[in-house]
This record gives structure tokens, sequence and C-alpha cells, in this order.
């Protein structure tokens, strides 16, 4: 198959681009996730101020987004040109004040102590103008919290994205209780021009929405091989082969809507007692010590090979793509109530 | 792109097809799963012998399976004449004694009460020669229990499916207590032969690996709805576009093995704590009642169509089938451990 030719609204920031230049963005803290955010923002045209207060790991994170952009090259997805004129846009920067001027937008990534997070806030609230959006990638603080008693906690807001952001569109949107509307609406605006598929949450949960329904995969995973029923080779062949094949397509409620007749609400209302006797057998709380955790070490390393992580990553990268580009070419195909089904 | 080119070895049935016929199976119990293993044994060039004891059912099934054949046409997956084949493999049997007659193979599939799986397999091991093995669709019931008191409690075993079979090759394979280790062997030999890519389990745990795995995330899907966090859309969107992207190409173990320079193991030691504060905030027995269902039955019908299911079921068969054909044309780059780092 060619991977060009399904790109299309698949492929990250072309979708969104509109005909005038967007106005620059400021990536603070330059980790995985930031620099992952790096290349995100300057695919998407956006002129991207980057610092991080190491300036080693200030320095990796540029080199890495600009060879990663090639990527995209060998994607078939820009063109060489294209990528060279994506790391032009990055401008690296040796003071927070520095990222922060002509920036309308940061997206912070540091780390996730909350008291950390509280000071790197502090710092952007008194240096940015007060027009400027403050993002953050988050994924276990409550923005009420992280910006509680700064003058600007009205433009603070949660941006919580996929790990990687540049191969995964998907961002939880999270306003704090003083955020302003419009702050979510503009963060809204600015994620989808940067090519990325916003959702707003209604309300915090610790861990939000993807990292509960993860964890609570991970805690069901470690218990059913700390208890001896399959091994972790076999726990992840169920869900890549089996499971994982469905929620890719349409999450645990479309799912269940395929599953009878009358969609998701009859399937639960025939369900409902086998699912609460299996909820009740389920280990609140299992071992998660050295012994299982070696063991599922062992097992991932043997399935996946123990120096796993450049290649695996790049191979997900490139197949996350093409299952978006899958979606993307043939739609789930809804139609609205009473319409006549399709004709397949 | 097309369809057909990366058939290779992610078309069901194509695989592991032998140069000397199989033998021929009998299916027994024909609702929607036991219809669908008709299609997986024909497609896979085994005579298949149907019954059941509800003659409406079996022609509603039979009929089903002979015309979903030509699902493969349009996929470009076989010929016409192929199809037409795989319809004069099925035998439609009146008595159970008539669909054994010949078979070396029983996938039964009837209704999952513990009584009723008792009866069926109490008549099938009277009916089948000792050499047939007796391999059941259950979902709920550990073998040993089903088996019991049996004769030929040796040759039972558990081979449940994912919904539909047809289209997702992954199958549970668990022992009972009394099954035979040949009679593991020979299933497995068998699955494979009809295309299915079955895993053996260790133990009995109630829902196996793939309900519990399911049920974990329902459970915490449903309880987000519940507690106001996001809507039923929102939970899916961040599923489908997030988390099952990873999960269809590598499982929850080895999502965490990218997650790490040094793999899974140092990825749990790391978050290890940050996922035991998620599990003690997960709500052990969320409220599953008609207002919830209710407010996840609107969402779905909102987003997949209140009329869903043959036209999204037939959707999420040919994306399943276009997911496996990717990973089938590029698997995930195991090394070895110690072999140098692909070149990606």
């Amino acid at each position: 198959m060619s991977v060009a030719s399904g790109a299309g609204s698949a492929s990250p920031g072309a979708a969104s681009r509109g005909s005038a230049s967007p106005g620059a963005v400021a990536v603070v803290g330059t980790g995985v996730i930031g620099r992952s955010w790096i290349r995100v923002f300057v695919r998407a045209g956006f002129p991207t101020r980057v610092f991080d207060r190491d300036p080693e790991q200030l320095a990796r994170a540029v080199a890495w987004a600009r060879t990663s952009a090639l990527d995209d090259v060998h994607l078939g997805l820009c063109a060489y040109a294209e990528a060279q004129a994506e790391e032009r846009r990055i401008t690296v920067c040796e003071t927070l004040d520095e990222a922060l001027d002509g920036a309308t937008y940061v997206q912070e990534s540091g780390p996730e102590a909350i008291a950390t997070k509280q000071s790197i806030y502090r710092a952007l609230d008194a240096a940015a103008v007060p027009e400027v959006v403050l993002g953050s990638s988050t994924s276990a603080h409550d923005m009420t919290e992280i910006a509680r008693g700064l003058p600007g906690a009205g433009r603070c807001i949660v941006a919580h994205p996929v790990n990687p952001p540049h191969a995964i569109p998907l961002v939880e949107v999270l306003a704090g209780a003083e955020t302003r509307p419009d702050v979510t609406a503009t963060t809204l605006a600015l994620l989808r021009r940067a090519g990325m598929a916003p959702v707003v949450l209604d309300r915090y949960a610790p861990g939000f929405v993807l990292n509960r329904l993860q964890a609570a995969v991970v805690r069901e995973a470690v218990s059913l091989v700390g208890a001896g029923v399959a091994s972790p080779e076999v726990v992840d062949i169920v869900m890549r082969e089996g499971l994982g094949l469905r929620w890719a397509l349409m999450g645990p409620f479309g799912t269940g809507h395929v599953n009878a007749d009358g969609g998701v609400g009859s399937y639960y209302r025939m369900y409902g007692d086998a699912y609460r006797a299996i909820w009740q057998d389920l280990d609140p709380a299992p071992e998660f010590g050295d012994d299982v955790i070696d063991a599922i070490d062992e097992g991932a390393s043997a399935m996946y090979g123990e120096d796993a992580v450049p290649a695996l990553s790049a191979w997900r990268d490139r197949m996350v793509r093409r299952i978006l580009q899958l979606k993307a070419a043939d739609p789930a195909p809804r139609r609205a109530p009473g319409e006549a089904p399709a004709n397949d």
C-alpha cells in the first residue's frame, strides 16, 4: 500500500493549516513530551520558541526534533524542503523571557511534581503578557491547584497529550476552576490548527480519562500475570490481536454498540450482571513488586527486544499514522436516527 | 490502497491451509458466535457440518454464512468461485448425530448457562466417537465444571473466540483439569489451520483474560460517565484516538516497554506509585443502572447511529482486516537481546 496516498486529514498538521501564518508558540520544558510538541508545532507551521532550564536537555531535544522531522519525509508525508522549513521554525531560547517574546500560546511540559508545576506557572504568569494562554501537558494535576492564587489563573488550562503527541493527535483539555471559557475555546482552536484532536473533559479526576482507563487495564494485566492466569506475552497478544483491534476503531461504548441489535443500551442491560460478576472478582490491589515486574519485563523483552525503544517506537509511530489514515479514508458509517441503512 | 495486495498471512484461512484437505468439523449452536464460526471453517476449506436445536436459528445462520462469504469477494480476498465453493462446504444437519458423523472436531456455541453447557456436553460426549475433540466457545465457564464426571472429559476444552471470529482471529484456549495435553495440541493445530490465532491460558479465572480486561475498562468508562468526568462520546474518543491505537499494536506491556529507555520494567518501577494512586481512586462498583446506561446509549447512538449494527459491524470487520494486513506487512521490529539496533 502507498503510505502517501491516504495522508489527507490523517496527516497531523496538514488538515488544519489555515492560509494566514499562525502566531508563535513557546514550548517550555523539553523532555520526551516537550520535544515531541516541538515537532507537532513546527510541522503545522508555527514559529516555535523553545526553552528548558537544563541547557543540555534543551540541546538534545532540539537535535531530536530536527532529526525526527525527516521521519515525515521517509513516510512520504512531506517533501525534504518542507522538513528543512520545519527546522528553521525552531528558535532555541536561553531564557524564559526570550521564549515568551511574541508567543501567543505556551505548552508547558515540565516535571510533574505539583510544587514544581506551581513554581513554573508562577514564573510563566509573571513573565507572559496577559493575552498569552498557558497550557500544561500535566498528566496528573488539576489546574485549579496548579494556578491557585495566580493573577492570571483565568488563562491557565490543562492540555494533556498522549505519548507521543507527534504521532497521536488526541489531547485531553481540562479547565481549572478559574479558567475563562474563551481560554478553552482558544486552546481548542490552536490545538486543532496544530493538527491535534482535542477533547474537553468536564471535571477533574486523578489521571483524567486516558490514564484512568490505562491504569484499569494495567492493574488487571498485572494481576493476571501475578495470579498465573496467563503469561505477559499472552496478555499482550489478547489485547493487541483482540480487544485493541476493536478499541482502536470504536472505543468501549462503540464496541458494545455493535454487540446487540438494540445497541449498547440493550447490550449493557443484557450483560450487566455478567459484568458485575467479573468486577467483583477483579483484584483492586494486586502485588506490583519486583517479582511480577521482572516477569513482565522478561516477557516484553522476549517479544519486543531488550533494546526495543528506538526501533519499536519508530514502528509504533508509523503504524499509528497508517491506522489513522485508514480511519480517515473510510470513516465509521454514522447515520442519523431514522435514516435508511447503508447498502453494505 | 489495495486491500487485496496485503492479504498474505493476515487473510484468515489462507496462511495455514495445508495441501491435504482438512477433516470435517461440526458447528453445534448457531447464534451470533456459532454462525461466525461456520464462516471461519468454510473459508479455511473445512467441510462444515452445522446443527442447532432451533431449526429457525439454524436456517438463519446458514443463510447468513452463505451471504457473508461474499464479503470476502467484495474485499478482494477471494474469487467468486471460491466463495461459491465455501457455500458448498456447509452441510445442514437435522440431528446432533448427523452433525457429528465424520467430524473430527466440534465447536460448541450454545447458550452460556452452566447447566445448559453441561447438558450439551453430556450429549456431545455420548454421541461423538472418542477421537473427536469437543471445543467450547464459552466466555464464562471453566471446562473443569462443564465436563465434570463425563467419560470423555479428557477431550473437552475451551476455545473462546472474540466477537466476531470471522474478523478477529484470536482464540483463548484453556484446558480443564482433566483435559489431555494432546487435546490442547490438536485444538491449537486445528485452529491455526482454520486461520485463527489461538493463545493458551494457564488457569481459569472468571472472564478469562479478554473479558476481564474488557470488564476493567467498561467499569472505569461507566464510572467516568456516571461521575460526570466526561461524556460517553469523549470516553470513546480517548480510547479509539488514543489508548486503542497503541494497544492494537503492542498491548499494555508493549506500550509500557517503549515508555522508558530501560523497557517496561524501568517504566513500572518509575511510575508504580503513580499507578497505585490511580488504582486507589478507581470506583470498584460504579452505578450501572438505567440512568448511566441511557446516557451511554444516547451518546453512542449520536456518534455511531441508532440503527448502527449492520453498517457499523461491516465497517469494523473490514477495518480490522486492514489493520491486521498492516501488521502482517510491517511486523514489530523484534530484535534478539544484544543484536544491533535496526537502522530506523
